[in-house]
């Protein structure tokens, strides 16, 4: 079966965001004032051809360990879902 | 009242990806032949201050348009939620 995994990976908390910082900081010039915490990571998308669920999930983590995120200065969270046809 | 924006910003389906192409090519050496149609875009998170849940969506809106995602190139996906304390 095709799944497809949607993976959000942001900077851990506490660490420095340079670029989410530097797009709060642009957000009163297109007239919000009321936006803060602007924190910036990474989204990906992928197929992922499995037997089940759990399968598709436990590729998707190594996907992440091994390669997408970096563990010591990101979290990520992964979503499995059947892909809409 | 504290609203929390996640925003999913994917190319559009159809446009180069050379990231994600880059990703797809990787996944055999770390061990997964079952992994295709990798996307990278970016994951946004952000407070915004509002009074209901409609008004934090346009501010998220108006941020996507102005500032976050090039809308020629691509889609935003934007969710509201109240932050988890």
């Amino acid at each position: 079966m095709k799944f497809l995994a949607e993976i959000e990976i942001l900077p851990l908390k506490g660490l420095l965001d340079p670029q989410g910082k530097a797009v709060s900081h642009s957000m009163p010039s297109i007239g919000l004032q009321n936006v803060h915490d602007v924190r910036v990571g990474k989204f990906i998308t992928m197929e992922i051809e499995a037997n089940d669920h759990q399968q598709a999930e436990e590729t998707a983590e190594v996907a992440c360990k091994k390669l997408l995120a970096n563990l010591i200065m990101e979290s990520y969270h992964i979503r499995i879902s059947l892909p809409q046809l």
